[in-house]
């Protein structure tokens, strides 16, 4: 009864509850794998190489870009970023699901990959924009220049909404927590994420067979 | 905040559940808008018309077709079978979601129509091939020689489930509504089934727009 591995992409801009909900994700589904992001960038202080990113240097990651080894990558503010392919692939024939917390680069970049077909791709977006400002605030002891840089990504982000399977705005966690694994819940029923149904199919031809010869004596 | 109505798609072979199925689905959503069938067939006792099928003559029902009323039809043992347009579109503008419970005919027919796009297909398998023929011979008081038809008819019905979004086989019933409920919830969020949502990403650029302007005064 093995189902096919999904590469369960979530994006939305910065302060729209994306990780928060990735969290829940994880919560619901212990065995969804999480693709941890390669990265150029240095660590900041308590981040776990492995954990929070798989701390690289520039030569070592563009060597794994230029072997195939990224499912994607980018680079924002100068440094690269990207999803390693090999854990993806072990997920996958694992039947196990991986979740993806990355941008619209990353998205298009998965979705146009040779795993495209596995993709389920879904934009949250924030209430207001008066909440996102609110929210990004409220965490962060940034400076006003940092937050309006991260408001004008935002808005890059927001861009691409349309680029997505699913779009869902995060008015209430809760519930879109609930209206996330709906989604996931719903998309590994789908036939062709189902490879064990053409055995059970044969199965029941072969009984139908049976049946018309046990007729005939 | 009205979406697009789905045409949700039902078939079976006889036995499976559908019927049973479709009535929980209408009885979680009585907003669903159940498909009656036309046919050309002779009303049965207690059948009421309008209710269980629109009883037609043959030569309505072939004008029907030949005007394009009929979003599908089939001959069957001798009988005009159809799915009619009007009623389907007039619940798709009130963003209300149809249900058909149709065979694999009916379903590549609506599949392949002009409103194809706004489909979500369900095919349901028995668990086995003798859980089918008890169920059958339990509901019927029907001859050994017409269940052998059905059972032949079955088969056929189940040659096509590969033509279907989604394939659930139903050993519990109650984990098959709930599995159904959950296809249809999630089908409902897909992005190109909510075309509010141009409106509310149009008013969060306006809302970006109006914070840059401020920014600068």
């Amino acid at each position: 009864m093995q189902r096919r591995g999904l590469l369960i992409i979530l994006s939305s801009p910065s302060g729209a509850g994306k990780s928060t909900l990735a969290r829940r994700l994880m919560e619901w589904d212990p065995a969804l794998s999480f693709s941890v992001s390669a990265t150029t960038r240095p660590p900041r202080p308590g981040e776990v190489d492995g954990q929070h990113y798989h701390f690289k240097t520039r030569e070592a990651f563009v060597s794994l870009v230029d072997s195939g080894g990224m499912l994607e990558h980018a680079e924002v503010f100068g440094n690269y970023y990207g999803s390693p392919k090999a854990p993806v692939e072990a997920a996958m024939e694992a039947g196990r699901d991986t979740l993806f917390d990355i941008d619209w680069q990353g998205g298009q970049q998965v979705r146009n990959s040779s795993l495209g077909k596995d993709v389920v791709s879904i934009f949250v977006l924030p209430p207001s924009i008066a909440e996102l400002d609110a929210r990004l605030r409220k965490r962060a002891q940034d400076s006003d220049a940092v937050i309006a840089g991260r408001m004008a990504r935002s808005r890059d982000e927001i861009s691409h909404w349309a680029e997505y399977d699913y779009v869902l705005v995060n008015d209430d966690l809760d519930a879109t927590a609930e209206a996330l694994i709906t989604i996931i819940r719903a998309e590994r029923m789908r036939r062709d994420r189902q490879p064990w149904l053409n055995d059970f199919v044969r199965a029941l031809n072969a009984e139908f067979s049976a049946r018309q010869t046990g007729d005939r004596t």
